[in-house]
């Protein structure tokens, strides 16, 4: 399979199952939190998923090479990201099973389809629009911030793709907690787990996975802690377990 | 100081500053959550305080030892429970600082005002009433169930007791929390501080402590853990601290 690199971009091994990832490092390369989402989403055999805000395309890949969906839409609205991922499928031969929608996700329920979906993830912007100089035409900002989309929508747009009973993934910063919560449910989402994700143990989570429940009861699991790193600044077992093969790239 | 003790009760010796408690151990003793939540309460110097639902008058009495309000209402509604917290005050000589206003806590906006306290704290029932088998006539029943308040009472009574800025202070155990936020952003409460309690490294917590401010921007912090024991079976040196000299007591 041969596919166009363009100028800048490089690709990385993902080291797992051969699968591979084209990345820009002036713009935005995949970072833990990616990662570990697409380990903490619940994905059964055939499943339909979709991921909003797909970027590069790393979620939807990481799940294609773990578990075995029937179907992965990746949605992205910048096209220079969209073509990288729409390439990294090439490069993967994975176009049977991942596709990307290239549209703002606010469009998805309606080109994709309302309550077709058993699983959306998402790995969202985490920055409200007006914090700090951000520029509108630049990808990184894009990624980092609720430019063209915002929490609100994303939640929406999620609970309108999924099935009743299916399940919503995200990753996100703990001082969005409360907004989350509150708009999950205004969306009929509820939250039934939360993982908060701390630098070693003893520091505050600076991330946290959660997971909701279209039309789902109201009980709330939090998780035990998850620790990146442990007390002499190693990556944890858990870490190590998550990552996988993947690890050996990480180190280089 | 000569005060009655009825039978079945015992006077427990808080080894804070000589402080006593008048408690029945048929009924309910106060736990690890009392003695957490007094701690975790940041009280100014003259602050005046109102404790909802203050069972024989556990948080008053650490926060009237820890601490110097110039006011604490214990909110009761239980009368015999009331009347051991009653006795309590007297057998410590803290009539001046701490009162017990025997009414539902439903009540306490109209009897005690609204808008001006600089502090209120709860450990409310933790169980929805319709939740087991209850015996709505049995003290602990009414300590551990939603019979005469549920969590909506006591985030609207404790919003409507604070002034502007005012802190709200609660514990509760982690499956409310979505409730809980929701409830707190309903009634002008902002969650700004959340410490998940867990009984040891690696498990998931089964209390948490938050805190909010009224009228307080939206920007949440998760706290690093507490941990109850260690790895060991002991209790942590930060348990340790927060017990200080009452720690003798429980060793006993």
């Amino acid at each position: 399979m041969t596919v166009n690199i363009k100028e800048n971009e490089r690709i990385d091994d993902l080291q797992l199952k051969g699968l591979k990832i084209i990345q820009n490092p002036n713009w935005f390369c995949f970072g833990i939190d990616a990662v570990l989402l697409a380990n903490y989403a619940e994905v059964k055999s055939k499943a339909k998923v979709v991921d909003l805000g797909t970027g590069t395309g790393i979620v939807p890949l990481l799940i294609y090479g773990k578990r075995n969906p029937s179907q992965i839409v990746g949605v992205e609205v910048q096209d220079a990201v969209a073509d990288m991922a729409n390439r990294s499928i090439e490069l993967n031969n994975a176009g049977e099973i991942i596709s990307i929608a290239h549209m703002n996700l606010k469009e998805a329920p309606k080109k994709l389809g309302k309550g077709k979906f058993d699983v959306v993830t998402s790995n969202p912007p985490y920055m409200p629009a007006g914090k700090g100089i951000v520029n509108p035409e630049d990808q990184k900002a894009i990624s980092r911030h609720e430019i063209l989309c915002d929490l609100e929508d994303v939640i929406r747009v999620g609970s309108e793709l999924l099935n009743t009973s299916g399940k919503f993934f995200m990753v996100h910063r703990p001082l969005r907690l409360v907004d989350m919560l509150l708009l999950m449910r205004k969306y009929d989402l509820e939250a039934k787990n939360i993982r908060f994700i701390h630098p070693k143990p003893g520091k505050q989570p600076n991330l946290m996975l959660i997971k909701a429940i279209k039309k789902g009861s109201a009980e709330l699991k939090i998780e035990k802690p998850l620790y990146v790193y442990d007390e002499n600044g190693e990556y944890t077992k858990e870490i190590h377990e998550i990552y996988g093969d993947m690890w050996e790239t990480e180190e280089k």
